[in-house]
């Protein structure tokens, strides 16, 4: 039987919708534009295209997306002036630091550097602490946030579900593992140290791959009944093709539903970062 | 066969000895003390007990405890100017918000006034976000770096083991299930929504349990050849003991190795907090 495709395209379309809708009602209420500034620093091809996908979204919605982009030779204190002030600008409402950054500047720093309350990327300690501790105002990572929004668009519920994340880095398994957590899924973490990885696979409910590596998983990590959710991203440079962790071609006729790469987690990721800038935007407008 | 028991008392004892000596050296060679402050507000007949406990084991290595007793009603604005006052002193290494505190007082907003460096509980942001990262600069949670020098201390190697931590709290069951991460464990993370969580328990190499609740891991979760760590701690009232959430009777006859409650993470828990002021006293000392 053909699976259940998790079509991230399809679902970012159908909720963006519903945040257009809200974003041209504020505007014509004489709300001011919700607005994303993305600080990029130096040049990386990959950086390029995806502030290009972010730019194209968030202006389809009607949010306003600066695009800062600094010289690669520029100073780190010169960086954080850049992000002190965008703190402080009203006209801001969500602060992206695109990664990765020229060497030799201080990601870390940099990152503290953001305002908690801009933070739509979830990567300063006060955001970080907020999921830890099951907050609902913290501002969770988007493709974490991206991952349980696709599960819930298809009705999928996590509560209770045997959950394996396969992954540990800060930027998507740790948070994903928590917020499925916060969700009330039994979570396991795996990673490159786990021997016998398909135990914990074929066990599982639920599979989140965040690997970054083509044909981790095979028909031999999965079994009929799962929903496997592929975040790995490997860019192939010879055929220029974006694959995923999963043999989708293996694994989809076996298993219950899946979502693609490309098409499944990226687009949701998309989505997700614009839903936490406006998270912050109704924030402020309920404040004014 | 008799397990192994993992005797939190006798390991306090074995590693205090060293850290005595640590302590009477550098003070014979003319540095301060190493100082902690345990900031109290209000009665809490349990948080006497642990504050007791704290002084005396910290001054059997030779550690100066500050006992700062607050009253209950006190505002929330002098406590914060307390701990702020802390924070600049020089001569005090850790700080410690001992909890509950009274209903009406913010702890985030209190426990986020302790300066990192000083966050000797490993509860403020920075510090969790710390552990998030995998940093080796940041303070662990006691309970959490109590447990690991437990195993560390009797060769329990917990590299590509399954562990299997039950309970999810901010304070104990997240930092362990990330510091068993960083130490390359596959980590299950189970809670009061995981269905037949015998299922992961018996599936386990080590299980440590900090639910609370006495007799809620018993011969049925468990299997030979297995580590059991029991963090829970519940008073009895009417008997006046303090109990684990392992039925010890039961399980220890089955297991390979288990630590007792009392006298197995509750010393540790002592001793860790301890090893984590003298670490901020060795970077002080160093910064000197």
């Amino acid at each position: 039987m053909a699976p259940l495709i998790l079509d991230g395209k399809k679902t970012q379309r159908d909720i963006s919708e519903g945040m257009r809708h809200f974003v041209n009602d504020h505007v014509k209420k004489g709300f001011v534009n919700p607005c994303l500034a993305i600080v990029q620093v130096g040049d990386d091809k990959a950086s390029d295209s995806y502030i290009r996908n972010k730019k194209k979204f968030g202006e389809s919605i009607g949010v306003q997306v600066l695009h800062i982009h600094l010289p690669k030779d520029i100073s780190e204190a010169e960086v954080l002036t850049e992000i002190k002030s965008l703190n402080t600008d009203e006209s801001v409402h969500g602060i992206i630091l695109q990664l990765p950054l020229p060497r030799d500047l201080n990601k870390e720093l940099l990152i503290e550097a953001i305002h908690h309350s801009k933070d739509v990327d979830g990567l300063t300690s006060k955001n970080v602490k907020g999921l830890w501790v099951g907050s609902d105002k913290s501002l969770v990572p988007a493709t974490s946030r991206g991952i349980l929004t696709l599960l819930k668009h298809y009705n999928i519920d996590v509560r209770g579900k045997k959950v394996v994340v396969i992954g540990r880095s800060a930027l998507v398994g740790k948070p994903t593992a928590m917020l499925m957590l916060k969700e009330n899924a039994t979570v396991s973490i795996c990673h490159s140290e786990t021997p016998n990885i398909e135990t914990y696979t074929l066990d599982a409910d639920i599979i989140i791959s965040a690997v970054g590596r083509p044909r981790f998983i095979t028909s031999y990590h999965v079994r009929p009944g799962q929903i496997v959710i592929d975040v790995g991203i490997t860019i192939d440079t010879m055929d220029k093709v974006c694959k995923g962790d999963v043999d989708f071609a293996e694994v989809a006729p076996i298993v219950k539903a899946i979502s693609p790469v490309p098409g499944g987690v990226g687009p949701m990721t998309v989505l997700s970062l614009f839903q936490n800038l406006l998270d912050v935007y109704t924030k402020k407008v309920i404040q004014l």
